[in-house]
């Protein structure tokens, strides 16, 4: 008998592969569907585990999102929490800054520049990072704020975040590519306040 | 002698094939070096012209760059003038209501999307509708009020729209594509308004 014959057999995969054979299923299905019509039954289900094996490994999905879209880990709840923490001028500050801050990390920009580019590209417009974005942070955010218009809010603020992406990443606008990230939460996070705060 | 004959001959083309290669060496020019570094003489040496005969057809470079590439006759100037005409605090509803009023026309529409689009995909980030929009429109606004970093804010002010395109015509976030103009224009003027005008 080999060491080998000491792993698990048969369809169900071992532990470390059945956490990736989630990841790429979550990542197969979001990148097909967007993010909010995917149900984590249905990843369960393309990625042939039990759908409380999902609950294992990830807190929710919008975790699992993160882990698999972005490779990154980001936790959208706190994130929330840290944007409404703090008084109410500066939650268009803090929400650039937040997602700066994800943007930034090492491998996440390049995974952001590949999603929006396709996101651009595709003709059936899929746009799984802008509904996370809008689901899992935005849309909270300005809900918690007590607006009425709290989905058109949260959609005005992706297309500022993506505008600023477009702008700095792939166009390289000059001044914009130069600028450090003080300048741009501050600058940017009025145009966000705005969006999410300010009355119309 | 056929009626034919009566028409100039040699490679000097007749006054409307004039006109027609101006236009055809100018959205090549643009489309593959971007608004600012592409000279009158250099359009004429391409579509082998006399310098004169640009201007003699067109008001200006901007005037050229809407009719070829935008194909839209638009007066940058009087656009300027007409964002700065007025009480301070409406600059940016006017802005992003000039810009609405461009992208709205019939075809234009298309246009410039097709142009956001090939902006994103292109590897070399090439930007003829950014650069036009800046230099000719946003740089001059922020100028006139004053600002020092009038190019940043140029620029974020470009972002500010290319996101709005994006979200509204190419991901068609739902609530964005829904939003009636005058919406647009009070919420996304907010954001406009911030980037050109208010002390940061």
């Amino acid at each position: 008998m080999t060491i080998q014959a000491h792993r698990p057999r048969g369809r169900r995969p071992g532990r470390a592969n059945t956490r990736e054979s989630i990841i790429a299923a979550a990542l197969t299905l979001f990148s097909e569907m967007g993010y909010e019509k995917v149900s984590l039954r249905a990843i369960a289900r393309a990625a042939d585990v039990d759908p409380a094996l999902i609950h294992h490994y990830f807190a929710n999905k919008a975790d699992l999102f993160a882990r698999s879209v972005l490779d990154i880990p980001l936790d959208a709840e706190d994130i929330v929490r840290r944007i409404l923490d703090g008084p109410e001028e500066g939650i268009g500050e803090r929400t650039i800054a937040a997602f700066l801050d994800a943007w930034d990390r090492p491998g996440a920009g390049d995974r952001f520049t590949a999603m929006l580019r396709s996101a651009v590209t595709e003709q059936n417009a899929r746009r799984p990072l802008s509904e996370f974005m809008c689901k899992e942070v935005l849309v909270k955010v300005a809900e918690a704020l007590g607006h009425s218009n709290a989905r058109l809010r949260a959609q005005l603020g992706v297309s500022l975040i993506l505008g600023l992406a477009l702008g700095r990443d792939i166009l390289e606008l000059p001044a914009v590519a130069k600028a450090r990230n003080p300048v741009l939460i501050k600058a940017v996070g009025l145009a966000m306040q705005a969006h999410l705060v300010d009355p119309w």
